[in-house]
């Protein structure tokens, strides 16, 4: 059987292999994991599901301070559910990587994944009896990006993929922006658990990281208003005013790392909440730039634009 | 002023017209509806957010059964958190539709839009005094999904915007997937109200449907494994196993989506639960479609292909 042929060798004195990794973060239920070499054992009653986590490191920086770290692609499914590009693979007919890749190919395109990309099986629990295998193969940005946009242009965008997403990995100074919030999000199936076991396994996310974020998402949520960003956009405003600009609004590049920087600086004088509806409000305020421009002009203004990198992720 | 001309002609009589529409949803706070004169007459402690809801027409079919309706944009910040494209405008120096528009230019490009895309403006609730004005524009699908290729090309792609995503407007047999699921994710500011608004004022869903994935929403979660689907996954596969078709498997569309409506079928005679898994499933088994062809030889076989789309919306 070519399905038993990927199994691979039998690991050697498997009776004395550490144990397996476990996830290990309080608040999210534990998957008994197991090796795919057990996995594959496993009677004709189980169902194998194949998930592909698609990243790449990243070097950029959010508003220029945040590092981003990598880019993590998850999508939106028609059911209204974040998830991996994957799903089962019969083992009849097909081996996991072989059946991996042909749902893969539905919308991605171009990427083959293989036995060197298994990351770990879990059992999931329930009354029935599924495995999870998940994949994990790191990509340049650049291809990663490929992935994107073939994906937006795959014959099953808008059908069983409503959109492909990038996994926010930073926190921000919040406690909620990025990470938490993303993982306050509905998953289908194991998806979470993956996820969450990969950037730890991975090492893309520190453990403890990881925990601060699945507890921020256990507190009480907070009213759903930008309470703190439209106190920044406001104290923004009033500098941009005081700057007197002109009306024209220099659209370059350089400038706009400016005024996001301007702008979560405002953010860290006010309460310190969520960002985005500053970095709007700067936006679309003429004159912004100028402010910048003249806190960057001041003695020690560098220094002040520099601080917040390492409160950046907490 | 430019941002008063933008204000309009005042209404006649505003005292007697007819009471502004409340979205009326069960379980989502109502936010104080205001007209566009009123918004506009908001002294200047108040901040004024702009987002747009850019939707088509859309005339596919889920699973070649579920009625799409429409596909309505919106987009996975920075911050983890689902939102409409869109910011803050600061009115001394922009009409409300050129601030809109030159935020939506940082990400969507080809868009512009003007008063007669107004829809509508709430109060948000909380300390800061913000209102929130949201605009629709109907485009044609290809419209949309330009967009769409524009957004997964633009400079703030992975930084400020992680991916757009169509909501899914249609409610799954077993009640969560689609439209109650999405509900359940994580929104910013006033978006889910406003999404929910707009999709009751714009007949593009149904009130009572509103409502009701709404209720789905606040029940206890269920786990979140797909039981039903594994159920139906392995039915499935018991009928491509029945079938003994041989090991290839012919990729053309004509068969997937007679692959797609046996998996749906086959989900029907299992609990009823969600159904990309029995999709995933099925697609990676070899044979699947040589059962579809054999069941469209039966009689009264479309016919039973048929009898679902009366039952995808709840």
């Amino acid at each position: 059987m070519g399905v038993m042929a990927a199994v691979g060798a039998l690991p050697a004195g498997a009776g004395s292999l550490p144990p397996l990794p476990t996830l290990g973060v309080p608040g999210v239920p534990e998957l008994k994991p197991l090796t795919r070499y057990e996995a594959m054992r496993l009677g004709p009653g189980w169902s194998h599901s194949c998930h592909a986590m698609l990243y790449a490191p990243n070097p950029g920086m959010l508003f220029g301070r945040i590092p981003l770290r990598y880019a993590v692609l998850m999508q939106m499914r028609f059911d209204g559910l974040l998830g991996f590009p994957g799903g089962f693979v019969d083992r009849r007919y097909w081996s996991l990587e072989d059946g991996l890749n042909r749902v893969l190919g539905l919308g991605l395109g171009c990427v083959r994944l293989t036995e060197a990309d298994y990351l770990c099986s879990h059992l999931t629990d329930g009354p029935h009896r599924v495995v999870a295998h998940l994949y994990a193969r790191q990509l340049t940005l650049e291809e990663l990006h490929t992935i994107e946009i073939s994906a937006v242009h795959s014959r099953d965008h808008g059908l069983e993929v409503m959109g492909m997403v990038r996994v926010p990995l930073y926190t921000q100074k919040d406690r909620m922006g990025g990470l938490p919030n993303f993982l306050a999000n509905s998953f289908v199936g194991t998806a979470k658990f993956q996820l969450l076991f990969a950037l730890k396994i991975l090492n893309m996310v520190p453990e403890e990281k990881l925990a601060e974020a699945v507890a921020a998402t256990q507190k009480p949520k907070k009213p759903a208003i930008d309470h703190a960003a439209v106190a920044a956009a406001k104290q923004a405003n009033e500098l941009a005013a005081a700057a007197r600009a002109g009306n024209e609004y220099a659209d370059s590049g350089e400038n706009q790392a400016a005024a996001h920087a301007a702008a979560e600086r405002a953010e860290q004088q006010a309460a310190g909440l969520e960002s985005q509806a500053v970095l709007e409000h700067l936006a679309a305020v003429p004159g912004a730039e100028a402010v910048v421009a003249e806190l960057h002009a001041q003695p020690g203004a560098d220094t002040v634009l520099e601080q917040p990198v390492a409160e950046a992720m907490e």
